[in-house]
């Protein structure tokens, strides 16, 4: 027997959206996906009934839960962002509905440690299912940390989101991987040679003082040496972006911290990420990304269905 | 009466050739224009014969002296680097000949201070051409910074190259402004904005220990948060870069040396290092790279011109 489908998941990011049909218990049922934000062209509300045609519909009692760049300038309403320290309620509480129960889920700002307007939209929500996944993090100061192409380095205290710190770490790396004369490789990212990229992190630990800008230029100077080949120079170059980010957050968010942080993300770049970590002494607790995001979803489909409950 | 021609006088880059038809004191007569290194197929004699078909022959005893990516694996014939420390005299010495009376300038090698394998090769030019045109770098412990696409930092002791520092800072900026999502700008370069830019240089200043992976996502947060209008953008993120190269450089190298630095460019990369330099308390000599380039050249002229001397 089907299980009873009870509410729609989706993360509409700039590129992709992933909807989730899901059930009372938040498990996907059946997923579909689509275009994302920007190929859109202002047409949310047809695109969602479309892919969702054959799914039960709002007058079945479904709803949506959609996180992601749908809240943005370029989606299909800009959900403000809620500034920091956030509780997860508050986030819940800042939800959007539009059109018939479809609800969006807001980003986050915040004045950052180098005292700069800081911002995530669609991380704020794999932050209320890490706080599902793993209950422990509702309690102390926890460093979260979700690598990807703009990596997000999140604080938290008792399960609040004190304050977090973007780095385009992935940005970088692709920019430099395709364009850059510094790398002429075309090494598949699942090729990946870990002994170079681990010599990368060994090697730019070395020198803690160093900018990153002046750590570059050794993808070409070790490849004219003869050190690397062309094809290890992109593990190369992975391991010192990775080892700046990883040595720079924790200079700046890990004085109150045991030394463990909490990574959510894709397999791959969570185990590149806890490899830099150790060799800083951290331990790492790993989060599956696409789950975490379900499950902060599915965490403000419940607060939603709720009945309201009197403030105060 | 024209002046006589007795050499000529070339930088052949990656991208350019400049041809310069000398005098006997390395005044240029006449200039000439050309495709780069990458762009002749191996056909450089060809090249160099049809650029200079109106000009006096070596048959009338004009020799060339040619610097830059003619001497590497991609140009004429490759000219080995010459270990650092390197004195002058060495860089001249190791100067290979091809065809009839061409001469090609070597690069330099070094193990830099973060133990990496470094090269450059043009520069090298500029640095001779330096030596002549400020007789007090021949003294004591110098560092010249010679800012581009790979930005390169000497340091200079009695006029010996000792070591030497590669940063991309100019590709680096390049990239970002025109791939990256943190910039949606189309400021012209003379349009440079230069108190955002000097604010970036101060923002920068604040936080020493920062990571500039942890300042670039600023560009696009002073955006969200109406701080930076998108032409505003890019000049930040030249004042970012900029400062995090010269922060890191003189953390590097500047500890042996008096509160100043040469700085051998266009004029206006010079403007923009030259603020950076001063925020942090240092003066600034400026010698214009091109002038620099033929002063190098001319040296180098004028050292193959002599008799041989007999050694020790």
């Amino acid at each position: 027997m089907m299980r009873a489908a009870r509410f729609i998941a989706g993360d509409w990011g700039t590129s992709n959206l992933r909807l989730l049909l899901c059930d009372a218990d938040g498990l996907a049922i059946e997923t579909r996906t689509g275009p994302g934000a920007a190929a859109v062209n202002g047409h949310f509300a047809d695109t969602l009934q479309s892919l969702t045609a054959s799914w039960p519909q709002p007058q079945d009692g479904l709803c949506a839960i959609l996180c992601g760049m749908v809240g943005s300038s370029i989606g299909w309403i800009q959900a403000p962002y809620v500034a920091c320290p956030a509780k997860p309620e508050q986030i819940v509480d800042a939800c959007l509905s539009v059109a018939s129960r479809v609800h969006i889920v807001p980003g986050l700002s915040c004045r950052n440690r180098f005292a700069a307007p800081d911002f995530m939209r669609g991380e704020e929500t794999q932050i209320l299912g890490a706080l599902h996944l793993a209950a422990e993090l509702r309690q102390g100061a926890r460093l979260l940390c979700l690598p990807g192409t703009h990596t997000k380095w999140v604080l938290l205290q008792d399960g609040v989101v004190s304050e977090f710190l973007t780095a385009p770490t992935g940005e970088l790396f692709a920019l430099l991987q395709k364009h850059s004369v510094l790398i002429r490789s075309e090494a598949a990212p699942d090729a990946m040679d870990v002994a170079t990229f681990e010599d990368a992190l060994a090697r730019f630990k070395q020198f803690p003082d160093a900018q990153l800008l002046h750590r570059l230029f050794e993808c070409r100077g070790r490849q004219l040496g003869g050190e690397l080949t062309s094809q290890q120079a992109d593990a190369y170059l992975s391991g010192l972006l990775i080892a700046s980010d990883v040595q720079g957050a924790l200079r700046a968010l890990a004085a109150a911290i045991e030394r463990s942080v909490y990574l959510v993300g894709t397999a791959e770049l969570m185990r590149l990420y806890a490899s830099a970590l150790a060799v800083h002494g951290f331990q790492t607790r790993q989060l599956d990304g696409a789950q975490a995001s379900l499950a902060g979803l599915f965490h403000v489909y419940q607060r939603l269905s709720q009945p309201a409950l009197p403030h105060g």
